[in-house]
């Protein structure tokens, strides 16, 4: 099995509703780094996992639709704890979405899975991993 | 799948027993920085993987128990090479015993799977990977 | 010349006034990961710069202070731009009071000087760096 | 399931055929920092995964057998795109065949499975994993 | 004294010329990821000591200029040893023009001092530093 | 001002005395990952701060001198607090004396300043510097 990492970040305010969350319940906010992690059993024809330009543009589009934000105020999260891996998994999803409309080319109908890790600090990242087929 | 991953250290010294061992059968010592991962299919109603506070402190409790000591000295380890590999097995084990004694909290029952990386410096690393069910 | 460095982190929200700031006029966030470096001349007699378990209580106290908060709604910073590079200074300065308090214990007296690095990202940080006398 | 992962790295000269590789088909380089992981679902009679000085020996052969090179000029890569993903499972390949013929000691007979990643900045890596029996 | 630093990465060919140099005298390249710090004594008008957006801007300028090249074929370089800590003077100064001529905005005007860090492995780096006035 | 940095490690058992060291007044251990930083003026005809690869023996045989070893055990530091800043300074005081003996070769003359980090964890990290002429 191969597969290809690119890193960009986010950054962004949140607040969470819940006992478990402690002092993160106020308003605050976090960098998130995120690694994209593409993957297939087999390489394409120019010998590649995907193309790597084209995979670092998609998850900085990804990216820039969350960053310098206020996660509390978009619709899309209403009522939602924006935690570390529940962005994961929305930023796989959006990823997952773009690699079936093309966006990623040709090369890129062999990925069989995706995996986005965010790291919030030097102590603690959360990752979301899925198939894409 | 979802995981979290938090980190924390121990600072031990030790002994090895074994010509595949080098010098490192003569008395000496190791940070090892400690990477635990939790592992679930879904996230809980919080939409978390786990109270990553919780997770933390029991890391933490794990690592103090484990740190500040000559290894060759606790009775749990005599006769044994407590390689790093060996250690994170040591601490995914012990770390498991207190999730099922619910000191992660009643999330944490969903939890499926638990990793383990000790890093000894900064070109060698070990990780041991287990079930929770 | 001597330095020891402890690291620790805050998660914060904040804007910025200010058309430099582009889209981080937008209320968002940030985790910085804080290295604070005590510096001195000799060593004191126990052969340390400082305590480095008072010193790293301290920073943590420091970081407490400002974390899991919006920094636009701090009294302190009304009318600011909390930048990088000048939540550094702050991170220094109340370093210093702390210091000349006694709170860093005896030893401390020898510090000749403070930095404070804050990590915004895995492509970005600021440094404030002073004297202590 | 164990793991023991070793680091080393490769400094390169390269170029690339074909529209998808934009600026990097001229001739360039890059720095491959090589994580070698090994694994095995059991550890030795020595508690080990794998004797850690001769898996990094071992690397380290292999690294040399590429590194201060231009792979252009080597007769194996004639027509083959030397991509990140690529030079992962070559090394992963000639890694297994060592572990095959012995050079790792009794105890590599273990081993099930090798994984290598090789970053190739702080932005970018490639993983490439495969079983060993 | 404050500083702010921003990191961006090339991928480079080039060979050495001196026994020094061992087996680098060979045709090979390396990824060197680059940190730009710079320094002043004070904040500017928005509390910044440059802004970030031009600086990264800038410095991916200049890296581009010097990526995906074989630097022995570079007119500029002939018969120059592109050592990292050669190239690393390279990257200030020709950061310094860039300030000075006016590309990081009114603000910049109060550097004075400017550092290039280049990574060229992860064992090895190196560093150049001069003032800007 | 130009330098350059290599990197290797030591791993050591040793235990402290006094009560500022709380826990660690018990044998333990650390890995310390170690940055030894040349430096010079000017680069010397080859165009380098030294010979990279004689700087990395000479640091790998200073820290062979002190791994896997008990410093407790160590005639030259009966009596002493083997600190993580005291050891950057043992390390960086060998170097010199090499330096000075031509161990670094010829072109090593015009090196006028040394420091050496000592990461003991991924939280702390002390540094000595000092001239060379």
């Amino acid at each position: 099995m191969f597969s290809v990492t690119v890193r960009d970040h986010i950054m962004i305010a949140h607040s969470f509703t819940g006992e478990v969350f402690g002092p993160a319940q106020r308003l605050h906010g976090a960098t998130f780094v995120v690694d994209a992690t593409f993957r297939r059993p087999d390489l394409d024809d120019d010998n590649i996992v995907v193309d790597i330009g084209k995979a670092s543009e998609q998850l900085h589009t990804v990216c820039h639709g969350l960053s310098y934000r206020n996660l509390d105020d978009d619709p899309e999260f209403t009522g939602v704890n924006t935690s570390t891996e529940f962005l994961a998994k929305i930023i796989a999803d959006r990823l997952a979405v773009r690699i079936h409309a093309g966006e990623f080319g040709r090369g890129a109908s062999g990925l069989t899975g995706i995996s986005i890790t965010l790291h919030e600090s030097h102590i603690a990242w959360a990752t979301y991993e899925r198939t894409l087929r």
